[in-house]
C-alpha cells in the first residue's frame, strides 16, 4: 500500500513529507494506522546527525498511538480495530532479559531494531523508486501507517484520545516510570529533578503520585517554575543563578529535623548534560541517595565523579523507557490517564498536521513547546 | 596511664614504637586493651602521606580486637572483661542515619572522628611531653591500650582468638559485607572480583557463601590464582595478559544458556584504581548488573563512564565497612568464624610483634602478605 510519511533523507536536513510504499505485515507483524505522534528530543538527536548510530533514509517517530488494520500470520494477541501504542522497547516475555524480571530491556529484536530493520532483517518501507527506508526505534510513527512486531504493541483502552495518549509512548512513561519503577520512591521522600521539559515534568508528576514531601525542580529558565508547580513541584532553583552552588543549595534545602547532613533521597537528570548528571549524583543524600540518569548524552560524553561519592552510600543508576514493560505497563498508564490520576492535556502545547512537522522541531529548539503532537 | 604504641610522627616516615600517655575513659567511653591488630592498606594510605585528610602525629590502626579494662560514666552495654572489636564505623542506633535503616554510615561522631578526636573534641593520647596525638578512624589499634566511644565497640564471643578475629574489624567484614549487605547477591549469580588482596579474597568467600555459580577473579599476579581458588573462585583472569580485553573476556565467559548478551550479575572493585572501577562497571550485565566500588582511590582521582552504561541498566554503587552495622553484624561474623562458616586463618600470613610493625608495611608493599597481624 501507499501511505504518507515525513522522511529524513539525510542527517541535518528537514523532514520531507511524501508518499512511500509500505509492504503488508509478515509473520508476527501488525499493520497499524498511526493517528497521532509526539515529537521527542530523541527524534531530533537522530535527525540532526548527532546520533552516531543514525541511519538514513529513515522514517523517524517513536511516540505514537493508532489502530490495528491488519495482522500477519501467527499474531494472536491483537486484531483489526484494537487501539495500540507502539513500543520502542518491546516486551516479548520469552527472552532472557524479560524472563529475568530484573529489567524491561527486552532483547528479542534488539539487533535488527538497532539496524533500522524488522526482525527478519528487511524493511517494510520503500521510496516509490524501491529504495528501502529504515525503520526507527522499531516504530516510525512519522508515517500515517507503519508495520510493527506484535511484541512491540501495547493494546490500550479504545476510548482514550490518540492525540493525548501518544505521549505515553515515550515521555509520560519515561518520566513517571523512572520514579516508580527505577527509583521506587517512597512516600515522604525528598527529590530533585534537573531539567523541566517533557520528561522532567512527568518525573515531577510521578513524584507527586509517589507521595514525595519535597520536589525540587532545577532549570535554566524561570518560565519553567510555573510549569513545575502545575504538576507538583514544591521548590524551584534557577540553575543559571545558582551556578556552582546548585549542589550545596539542594543539600541545605533538604536538611530536615535532626538530619543536618542533607541531600535529596532521589535525584533525576532529565537534561542529557553530563555535568548536570554529576550534580544530580552529588546532591543525593549520603548513605542512601539514589540518582537516576534519564537524559541522553551527546555521543562520546562521559560522566565522572570521585568514587568517594559512591563509597559513602550514593547509587548511580539509569533508566530507559522508565523501566516500564510496555505491553504490561503502558495500558495501565492509559487507564491512569482516563481515571484522572495522571495529567497529559496541559503538556500537549501544540498540535500540528503532518505537513507542519518541521515546525514541531522548531518549537522544540525555541523551547516554546513542552510537547508538539502531529495528528494525522 | 602509660602504654606502648607505634606512632606516626609525620607523613611518609616509618612508625616509631614508644611509650605514650593515655587518659582515662570519659563519659560514654571505654578503655580497651588491644590484643591484636591487622595492618591494612588504609593505614598505609595515611602513613604514606597520600591521604589528604591525614593528621599527624597519630596512632594508626583500625583492625583490632581486645578486652575492656574500664568503662567511663554512663556506659551500660559493656563491662570490664568483655571481648570487643573496635568499629571505625560506629552504630549509635539514634542518629538519622542509623534510624533510616538504609545505611550503616552512623553520623553520631563523624565530625570529631574525622578530626582525629574523641567526641568531646579532645584526644586521650599524648606524647610524654604532653603533645596531643591524634586518634585514627576512631580506633588507634596500633597502641596496646586505647580509649573508644561505647558506640564504636562490638561485643564478641569471648572464646574467639584475638589474632584472627581482629581481621573482622575491617577486611573480612568489608569483603563479605559488600556481597551480602550492599550487593545482596542471590544464589546462582555470576560475579567478577577485581583485585585479590585481603578484601578481594573476602569478597570471594562472601560470594561462595551467597551461592554464586561463577566467581571470576582478576589480578595482575598469577600467584593470586591459587589464593582465589582456595576461597571459592571458579575462574581467573590475569589482567596484565588480558589488557584492554578484560571487559570483553568477562562478557564472553558469562554468556549462559540462551543469554548471549553476557556480563556479570555482580562485580566488585577491590583495587582503588579508577580505571579498574570503570572496567568493573562495564563488564556488569546489561539490564541489571550491579557494580560495587570497595577500593579507596588516590586523592582527586575520578571514575568515569558513558552514561549509556547506566541507561542500559547497570547500577554503580559503593560500600564502606561492607554496609555492616558494626555492633549488630560484627558479633555475627565472629560467630560465623567460630562455626567454621567463614575462614580467616589462612589469610593471616604473618604475625609480628609491635616492634616489628614496619616490617608489616614492607610485606604489604612487596605483595607477600595477605594480612600481617601484630600481636601484643
Amino acid at each position: 500500500m501507499r501511505t504518507r510519511a515525513a522522511v529524513a533523507l539525510a542527517a541535518g536536513q528537514p523532514l520531507e513529507v511524501m508518499e512511500v510504499e509500505l509492504d503488508a505485515p509478515r509473520k508476527g507483524e501488525v499493520l497499524v494506522e498511526i493517528k497521532a505522534t509526539g515529537i521527542c528530543h530523541t527524534d531530533e538527536f537522530t535527525r540532526s546527525g548527532e546520533d552516531p548510530e543514525g541511519l538514513f533514509p529513515v522514517i523517524l517517530g517513536h511516540e505514537g498511538a493508532g489502530v490495528v488494520l491488519e495482522v500477519g500470520e501467527g499474531v494472536t494477541t491483537l486484531k483489526p480495530g484494537d487501539h495500540v501504542i507502539p513500543l520502542y522497547t518491546p516486551e516479548c516475555r520469552e527472552c532472557p532479559s524479560c524472563r529475568s524480571q530484573k529489567t524491561n530491556l527486552c532483547t528479542a529484536i534488539r539487533a535488527t531494531q538497532g539496524q533500522g530493520l524488522m526482525p527478519d532483517g528487511t524493511t517494510r518501507f520503500h521510496m516509490l523508486d524501491g529504495t528501502p527506508i529504515h525503520h526507527y526505534m522499531g516504530c516510525s510513527t512519522f508515517a500515517n501507517h507503519t508495520v510493527m512486531p506484535e511484541i512491540a504493541l501495547a493494546k490500550v483502552d479504545a476510548g482514550a484520545p490518540f492525540d493525548k495518549i501518544c505521549y505515553i509512548g515515550c515521555g509520560v512513561t519515561t518520566g513517571i516510570g523512572a520514579v516508580i519503577n527505577t527509583a521506587k520512591v517512597e512516600i515522604g521522600s525528598t527529590a530533585a529533578v534537573f531539567g523541566l521539559g517533557g520528561i522532567g515534568l512527568n518525573v515531577i508528576q510521578g513524584l507527586k503520585m509517589a507521595g514525595a514531601d519535597m520536589i525540587i525542580g532545577v532549570d535554566l529558565n524561570d518560565d519553567k517554575k510555573e510549569w513545575g508547580e502545575r504538576f507538583g513541584m514544591t521548590h524551584f532553583i534557577n540553575a543559571k543563578e545558582a551556578g556552582d552552588n546548585v549542589v550545596s543549595q539542594i543539600v541545605e534545602m533538604t536538611k530536615r529535623g535532626d538530619d543536618q547532613i542533607g541531600g535529596a533521597d532521589y535525584t533525576f537528570d532529565c537534561t542529557g548534560n553530563v555535568k548536570v548528571m554529576r550534580n544530580a549524583l552529588e546532591c543525593a543524600h549520603r548513605g542512601w541517595g539514589v540518582s537516576v540518569v534519564i537524559g541522553v548524552a551527546p555521543a562520546g560524553a562521559e560522566i565522572a565523579t570521585r568514587p568517594f561519592q559512591l563509597v559513602t552510600g550514593r547509587t548511580w543508576k539509569g533508566t530507559a523507557f522508565g523501566g516500564a514493560r510496555g505491553r504490561t505497563d503502558v495500558p495501565k498508564f492509559v487507564d491512569w490517564y482516563m481515571d484522572g490520576k495522571i495529567e497529559i492535556d496541559p503538556m500537549i502545547t501544540h498540535t500540528l498536521t503532518l505537513d507542519e512537522i518541521n515546525k514541531g522541531f522548531d518549537l522544540m529548539h525555541e523551547g516554546r513547546s513542552i510537547r508538539a503532537v502531529v495528528v494525522y
